[in-house]
């Protein structure tokens, strides 16, 4: 059976999800729908973006991901259909597909992008404030049912991109920034195995504080301890074993992460 | 596949959604469940009715809706199963079903009701506290299977139906309430387009402001900016484009909402 | 279908349990998976040893039960799966199964536990801190695609098992304490049924209160009193109807609870 997720800002209190999820199941039974999250800060497409740029490829091919994040619902923002590597993806044209757009680029993996204009492929009634049930639910749902993108309205080569902040080099190291925090408190950076490989020994500064060294995992640290690790995508990660770094530490997404020798002068 | 829905007041803290889905599945193994909400207020039978009566309509026909909000349980209220049009739901009789049963009323739907009287479609052990477990989601598999509602008890023309609050005419105007506030702090009234269909230009009197003209979609104003709009369900909407209306001017369900010709007297 | 449930402390704000679904749903697409919940508070084995021990029994015969509250990840604590009776369990060896393990030895039921050792059964690429993505979620995917329990890994006899208070008898009744607090703030207690069985009268004392009687259900009295009934699981529950009992008498898991004949000095 074909897999659909569903990402949204709308929380899961009013029943918006589950509409989603009724429309879906309407023109197309036999699909496993999983949830990715539901709980984006609203209108966040940032962190929509990265949350489905980290859950994505762990779904099988020939997934439909169906994201919506949608501030301009309604305005002339193009609703898009794309193929990336070996899933597709459906929601708004406003950059939430911009690290699986980048990821498919320098693996050189196929890109196909369709401007959402065919309106066969939608609820029969338009609103102009919930475009997840009335066009991106029923075009994921048609696309499981195997029609072809190419079906779904004309070919464009120019969607929307985020400018996402890439790590720099600084003297000894590299400074990067926190671009996830998790439901634990714990801080995901956009810096990873790779800027790290060459160093024997990391001090990582981060809101004033300097850590030695690395673990691997929670356990190898006293509870309360601030702590460096790879986490679960390679990624460098800040953690507090059995607390909150973000809350310790004051940081947020955007919070400036440097990572140099240990020994090297701050 | 039969679709089964589930709306609640549980929560999804303490796993009781997760054993109704478990016996669902140990009955009727080949459906597809989707939750609309579990985070009814608790024991908010009105607010579970707004949620399933904006919700059901998304959903195929043949869905079979469970929907417990049931300060009664243990008492004498009866357990009921309803066939409403083309769709099922099962429930305490305690007013849940009230939207629902009043629009197929006026669309001269058919309509079944029947008291779940017949403990053999039951868990073998009822307890005194959590009839979505014993009954409902029993009752709710077996209907998935096949079994026909007359099967499941007797059946009844008298469902308890709550006191809906109807818009009234005002001198140029209509006077509703505010019926959803969803979470976005998003207001959702009992006026709809067709209260509005003759007026040249509208003002709206909610919470001691005025909101003169609507929008066609929150992108057309400016952050921050009070608006009326017409909501997804072509309802009367009242919004803060990027904020939350509901904590802006202090309204919730019930405060009342005017609308007029702009440029008539308050 | 066969079933897989999910229960973690992992939130739903990161999509950590959407990508366990990814993952299973790559390797097994013919299952119905269920959440029991993901709100167990961040690293509490007990409270997710508790939950899953009242929520599994509901799930069919053949149901695979994930759990992951797992502070141990990337240490040496073993992975276990597990049969108890007709079900399967998969996740950390610390203590979550205590409750279906024991109860399993009570009736007599087959019990096999496998150290999870076997890791062509795993994801390619092993983190330290995502187990349930990485192992728990694959490893239940291959069981219900009918890989044998023990080709994951050797049989063991001595899980982690938690040490879980038993009541304790007193003058005239017995003590126990509170188990479980839900989402309504209704207390359940690790005093049953079968505790009360030879008094006449009960008087339940917890918090400085004293509850004379039992009420079947909450209809049965006033909103706003306290009372004493047996809950969804023939445990003493303790509840204020209409209200929050945790709040109220300032109760948690693990305050005392003493059952006494109404009459019997304090």
């Amino acid at each position: 059976m074909t897999v659909i997720t569903l990402l949204t800002d709308f929380g899961l209190r009013d029943g918006y999800v589950g509409v989603m999820k009724g429309v879906i199941l309407g023109i197309a039974s036999q699909v496993q729908i999983a949830d990715i999250t539901h709980a984006i800060q609203a209108q966040d497409v940032r962190e929509g973006a990265f949350a489905l740029g980290r859950c994505a490829a762990y779904f099988p091919p020939g997934t439909i991901h169906v994201a919506v994040v949608d501030p301009g619902v309604g305005t002339r923002r193009r609703g898009l259909a794309a193929r990336l590597g070996e899933q597709f993806f459906v929601g708004p044209d406003n950059g939430l597909f911009t690290l699986l757009y980048q990821q498919a680029q320098q693996r050189g993996d196929p890109i196909e992008l369709v401007h959402l204009t065919q309106t066969r492929y939608w609820l029969p009634r338009l609103s102009s404030v919930f475009h997840g049930r009335d066009v991106f639910a029923p075009v994921a749902a048609h696309l499981a049912n195997g029609i072809p993108l190419a079906e779904l309205g004309p070919y464009i080569h120019d969607p929307v991109l985020l400018d996402i902040q890439q790590p720099e080099r600084i003297p000894g190291g590299w400074r990067g920034q926190v671009v996830v925090v998790d439901n634990f408190g714990n801080l995901s950076t956009n810096l990873t195995q790779e800027h790290l490989q060459n160093m024997d020994n990391t001090c990582v500064r981060i809101a004033g504080r300097a850590i030695v060294g690395m673990v691997k995992t929670f356990g190898e640290a006293e509870a309360g301890v601030l702590v460096a690790m790879f986490g679960e995508e390679n990624d460098l990660a800040i953690a507090v074993v059995n607390g909150n770094a973000a809350e310790e530490l004051g940081a947020e997404v955007g919070t400036a992460v440097e990572v140099v020798e240990a020994g090297e002068k701050a």
